[in-house]
């Protein structure tokens, strides 16, 4: 059974949970519980290296780090439902919408960077939210203008199907929310969120439908 | 003709410079100064409202925006020679390697973040290097573990062609070496890097090879 390491405020974690779901496969959880820092034990770093989560663990124990590459790996490997257009020009935008999140806003926003801020640099709770919705404000407001103005974009952020990016955004809001974030510049955000999070995939998905949750 | 937008220092449009010479095709370059801020003004924002380079203008005018996306846009339309295994498993792998750089290293540690640091949180010249060098050991000691452990690592991150983990390994060593990090922990990085850098297509992406070298 493939089985998924992760945790479930992780977005990286929630990302490849709903690539899971639109797939339709079953998979088994194993948490690894960020906040006690099990990320960085033995257990985990064998699966790797780096001490992050998600690693998706396949039924012949082969294991695929980094979000964006299992879930292009579930639509290589389960083409059906597609989580990318066909046209080659279409897969890149839809792939630069997700990597605007990935590689733009929640590299700076994990938890282990925030406890850098913290710790290291002595950065007080205000200093770490607005560190935090800094980088919101500068990646939801380039979002925002690709999508309100994209002749692309429908219920999706891309067509009517659910891609990639809507993979990045819904776990992206999802966190944003949590830290308190103002969200009320990016209604096309905010209106494709929604329209994802009323789909079962994405709802069993959720942070709080985990078994991990607390 | 092509044209690419981009810095000669700026890591992600060295990654795209690789990959458009790996495909061997001809491409236009217009600079777009980050030192002076050219990234955030308007004319670089119609091809990206984030105001980040590199964007890669195709003939019929259309814009990709995103290294990543770009790479493999330009692997998908010009398969040969090909940028990603054929195999989905070593396909993920690959993709994770560069996910590991593209997603983990080069977001903390590109000019707006330092910039950041700097300005808004107060760091000194001393805290900015050691953040700096902390996220380049953090990720260059699991790709080390990861690479110097790995069966399929070659001449190359894998195998004994160029894929996309080494477009993205190139200019992060470069990256590294310019905030003099030690390298010394990471011979297998430092070992392919090097090979790397002996390829036309690499000598030719280098920074201080581009039109816009200062």
């Amino acid at each position: 059974m493939t089985t998924l390491y992760g945790y479930f405020r992780s977005s990286a974690a929630y990302r490849v949970r709903i690539a899971l779901n639109l797939k339709g496969l079953d998979y088994d959880q194993v948490p690894v519980n960020l906040v006690k820092g099990e990320q960085q034990g033995a257990d985990q770093r064998v699966r790797n290296p780096q001490g992050l989560v998600p690693s998706l663990m396949l039924d012949d124990s082969s294991v695929v780090n980094q979000s964006l590459a299992i879930c292009e790996y579930l639509d290589e490997v389960h083409p059906e439902p597609a989580l990318l257009p066909v046209n080659p020009l279409a897969r890149a935008q839809v792939r630069a919408l997700a990597q605007l999140i990935a590689c733009e806003i929640h590299p700076l926003n994990n938890l282990r960077v925030l406890k850098y801020l913290v710790g290291e640099l002595g950065a007080d709770e205000t200093a770490k939210l607005a560190w935090y919705r800094h980088w919101i404000t500068e990646g939801f407001t380039a979002l925002e203008a690709t999508l309100s103005s994209g002749s692309s974009t429908g219920n999706f952020c891309h067509g009517d199907t659910p891609t990639l990016a809507d993979i990045c955004l819904v776990p992206q809001v999802y966190n944003a929310e949590r830290f308190e974030c103002d969200l009320s510049a990016y209604p096309t955000l905010q209106r494709i969120a929604a329209h994802c999070r009323s789909l079962p995939a994405f709802e069993k998905a959720a942070p709080e439908a985990q078994p991990d949750a607390s």
